[in-house]
């Protein structure tokens, strides 16, 4: 196999090439939203099943992908990202089969009112329309974001990222494969045929033919994202997320969820990056002693500091740091009041948690913090659409409108209003 | 009384006023997103008395407002819509005061699940946070988009035409001191202090600051926000509703449906602009000519203007057109999917609506037709937030994110998900 060179036209009109993909994406959205479930359902079974069908070229492509990647100097940690083997294949296709059995938000009934004229209003839910999904690395995005965006009757444009170009094409010409088979239109999946970034910047100016953007990857490319889209974003820019010890918390709880919450796996969004310990609690030596002992670097402030010799001094920056890695900041509040001004000055409002057995703690906690997801007693790694019951998800959104904390099928849904009258007048 | 001019020192740094105000407002917020309903309740009923006890001032103020806008020219219509008097002042008085009455929607269980691992989620609703609420001429919206934004647990900023400024300054004054009267945070609501645009544009930057912009007035108005903002934006800029006769619409019916969605008050959005009629229906005559006799003018396609000498022949441009006046346009169209093109092609996706007795017509153009609001046997004079139940309304949204249709307190919330545990680790 030779690292060949990826050839492709320059692009002329970003904007022109968008808009025709938009208009072909909205002409399949219209035939997506009202495709009965068994029939998207079908059309994703035979999706996962062109995925298998389609192993040699799919492991090829990527193969290849792989090549140029370690030709263009690709970490290792990028490499892994991208690298597909017939395991994480069989994981791809098996995750679109689940996605196909999740129930379907769809045409349920939000909610129903009688009006004394007698018209009956209904709000049902209905599909977003056309999703652009931008990703990086992970080809397994292709297969596991346009089920969700097709499961719930959308049509989506994908562009994912450069390193992955040959993995995506051949992804996405097994989908396509798949929908067609099923009678559904192909074109309900696109692939933005160039990795010219001014198609990137042309599909986040796309108001009125894409109805919602979301991202998948690092900081970086949700940043631009976030700076330049003129179409509505769902994604998370950080998870500096936190978990406070209060005076009233079980010890042992306490230990296992500072532990669990900032451990299990650091690199996730919903791991814990700063334990608050009230002042009055008993004892946060343990929870100090048993983060140090699983490995975790402690950066704490001069209270905390001050209780093993551990600790290095946590600095200014250190507040508002995601170290998506196995280090901690602690500091010392002075109880529910102070854990919630540090959150409200820190937090990026993602995942915080409160670990206590006061109930009129918890209860302010839930209450006054504003984060997509609040947790009592609970680790805030569970901040996941599947650990949620979900099924999947397509992202945390941290935004405060339209869809909050973990997104999947009836994130990607809005709603209208059925009117059923008798022939009423408005008088 | 002389004609004043209004001196205003010049506005430095527009960003930097909107970020002082977007930060006390956000302070503000946190604290009305906890009050409890009855003292929310308790604010508005304070602020309706205030308006009626300085009803002197304010009407006062108003009189300043209407001679300057004598004095610069203002058309009888635009001085109407400015005009107070006891009346409609006592009018806006007793509108804040069926808010304060409405079902509180903070704090209300959208869903909640238990997960086999014990974990017990709720998502509740919870206020947006920081409104912005830029409008026109009427002085009314000083207070009905205030009270809405407060009592669904808001802080709003305001910002109205240099027509009223006068009589927006003097509500203002006194929707704050029933704030306060009833220990309520006066800058939940805050007035911008300048006329100056700049203003209007920082806030349309605010990303961070203001959660979500409402404009309220003209198509001017609603598409220079809708461009310029980048902070989101709920609003419609045309109401171009479609009313359709079916082949088996029942003939009474239908004659009463045109002439009630288009004449009850044709400067409404919710008014019917174009009547599709299908070629079927055996008695298209008796509709063009009712609306004739109701006094609309009617322009129609080469099938309808052969029906009635009063018809004149519509141009191209008329099927795109909101009249908002006793102007229909009417083109015979091939039965539902004749109507579902028309409607596909034209409809600003506010409210569409079939005359049909054939269920399964019905069905499909409730299913098919993408707009905020479809009705089966109704006026599309009915989309209304008080029509609908809501008790008021801020606006009404095309946009498909967040809020669609009619919206008044729950539109200006959202969620958070609150995760109930006993300890749980995620494995």
């Amino acid at each position: 196999m030779s690292t060949e060179t990826l050839i492709e036209p320059p692009l002329q009109d970003a904007d022109a090439l968008i808009a025709d993909m938009g208009g072909r994406a909205r002409a399949a959205a219209k035939i997506m939203a009202t495709a009965p479930t068994a029939k998207k359902a079908e059309g994703l079974r035979a999706a996962a099943a062109q995925l298998r069908g389609q192993a040699d070229a799919i492991l090829d492509a990527n193969a290849r992908d792989m090549t140029a990647g370690e030709a263009n100097g690709l970490t290792s940690a990028m490499l892994d990202r991208l690298r597909l083997d017939a395991g994480r294949l069989g994981g791809i296709a098996d995750a679109v089969e689940a996605i196909a059995a999740l129930p379907d938000p769809v045409g349920a009934e939000v909610d129903r009112a009688e009006r004394p004229n007698g018209l009956v209003l209904r709000r049902v839910r209905v599909p977003l329309g056309v999703i652009g999904i931008i990703y990086e690395s992970r080809p397994n995005v292709t297969a596991d974001a346009a089920a969700l965006g097709l499961m719930s009757g959308n049509a989506v444009i994908l562009r994912g990222g450069s390193e992955a170009v040959r993995s995506n094409r051949a992804i996405h010409a097994a989908l396509a494969a798949g929908l067609s088979e099923a009678g559904l239109p192909a074109e309900a999946v696109q692939l933005v045929p160039t990795q010219d970034r001014a198609a990137v910047g042309a599909l986040l100016r796309a108001q009125g033919l894409v109805d919602i953007i979301i991202p998948r990857g690092g900081k970086g490319l949700v940043a631009r994202v976030q700076d330049e889209a003129r179409v509505p974003v769902l994604a998370h820019l950080d998870g500096i997320c936190h978990t406070y010890i209060d005076a009233a918390a079980d010890p042992d709880t306490a230990v296992a969820l500072a532990v669990n919450a900032k451990m299990r796996r650091t690199g996730i969004c919903g791991a814990t990056e700063t334990i608050l310990i009230d002042r009055a609690y008993a004892a946060p030596r343990a929870i100090v002693d048993a983060l140090v002992a699983a490995g975790c670097e402690v950066r704490g402030d001069t209270d905390i500091a001050a209780l093993s010799p551990h600790v290095t001094p946590a600095s200014a920056t250190d507040w508002d740091c995601e170290y998506l890695d196995a280090i901690v900041s602690i500091a010392a509040v002075d109880g529910v009041a102070g854990a919630l001004a540090h959150i409200d000055a820190h937090s990026s409002r993602h995942t915080d948690a409160i670990v206590t057995e006061d109930a009129a703690a918890a209860d302010r906690f839930l209450a006054e913090v504003d984060s997509a997801i609040v947790m009592h007693n609970a680790s805030t790694q569970f901040a996941d659409g599947g650990e949620f019951g979900l099924g999947a998800e397509i992202g945390i959104a941290t935004g405060r409108l339209h869809a909050r904390g973990p997104v999947a099928l009836e994130g990607l849904t809005t709603y209208k209003w059925l009117v059923h009258g008798t022939g009423q007048t408005r008088p």
